[in-house]
């Protein structure tokens, strides 16, 4: 059975979006990922199709209304449904690349995509869902978001990446950021490729590799650091 | 002069897809922002258009070109254009909501969508690209990140945000995850609105807002609080 996205949303033409082109695209051609568009206005119930009211308490903005969104996740999630139920929101648990490939790994995801100044706190505890957070910046909704996990997700699932893709040595995924990357040709405007990189020994090279990862985390992410393999000897992947 | 954005990349079709749409697509409709794409292969220089080749040294993947990517920011940001440059990648200093309003202010962005196992670290240098990562988790490629970035920036330009979405009192503009949201109905499957919300007495939602904020902050991001405003009274934005 392949991943089963299923995206409520009040801007279903944003999907599949980019997501139909290239490799996550192909992906979806060949079936090895699907995606089906839920209108959250399609469960309001007056006749001018309102899905938000505004805060309680006072205050900016429109809150998406609990009763509404909670038919719309019933019905893309019925009950025994397994697939995790994602809502994004800058107030989540920041994405991580082990979430993705969790995620990844399972049946499938409902993505909720918030739009307005929030959803009513009540459907996200009665539908248990879980708010994730692709980073710390405000988007104009979950949409754009939704957009990003999918794409992260999908590039890990099984006969989506080609092999000019490998996924295997790179940013997070050994807890450094990735070492430059050289090609040809060999002087670009009098810069040349380092030239451990073209001296064919194998163990400097990776001994650079991951010497500039360190360096290069140490300076821009050392948050990072903590969760890093320390010990790791260089070339052992 | 509004916000021009110029999008290189191997995947133009991608763009403005989710960013024609809604809030940032009225926007682009009302000149309030702007967007041309570069197809990054126009600049190849062989009959069949190749943009990557293996990377120096050995490894997984493909790696894009110094000299090809160099001919297209040199093409789309020519001599004197003062936008900045930046490329999508995971390596790149964490996006924040301040750089996104510095960006916001600025006349525009060049941004460079990398893809495969990345780019020859060369062009970064020589054309001075700041690297910008949206989270810690990998993608098929910076198409999508372009697109969260874009619609970061273009929600907070003058004319592009409604009445209904605010912006003034949202997540990490006052350092704190936001305080829970609820609005009609009264009782939702037995669930009340939270009784201070209804009282009326101004000065007591305010209070249990901050509180509810500061809590949720702790317990999902306590890596936010040092940042945060710690003597600042509640209500008074």
């Amino acid at each position: 059975m392949s991943f089963r996205a299923s995206v409520l949303t009040l801007y279903p033409d944003m999907f599949p979006g980019a997501l139909g082109m290239s490799l996550a695209g192909r992906g979806l051609e060949a079936g090895a990922w699907s995606i089906e568009t839920v209108q959250i206005r399609d469960f309001a119930t007056d006749r001018h199709r309102t899905v938000d009211d505004t805060p309680a308490g006072g205050g900016a903005g429109m809150v998406l209304r609990a009763d509404i969104l909670a038919s719309a996740i019933d019905h893309a999630s019925p009950a025994g449904d397994q697939r995790p139920r994602l809502l994004m929101s800058p107030r989540g648990k920041p994405l991580t690349q082990a979430r993705v490939r969790e995620l990844a790994q399972g049946p499938g995801a409902v993505i909720v995509c918030g739009r307005f100044e929030g959803v009513d706190q009540r459907v996200i505890e009665a539908r248990d869902l879980e708010e994730v957070s692709i980073g710390d910046y405000i988007l104009s909704g979950g949409e754009p978001a939704a957009l990003v996990l999918l794409d992260a997700i999908v590039r890990l699932l099984p006969g989506v990446m080609g092999n000019d893709e490998s996924g295997t040595e790179e940013s997070f995924e050994n807890g450094l950021l990735e070492h430059p990357h050289y090609t040809r040709p060999q002087l670009f405007e009098d810069r040349p490729i380092p030239e451990v990189l073209t001296s064919g020994n194998h163990a400097r090279i990776a001994q650079w590799r991951h010497q500039t990862a360190l360096e290069l985390t140490q300076m821009r992410r050392p948050d990072l650091l903590p969760a890093a393999p320390g010990k790791k000897e260089p070339g052992n992947r």
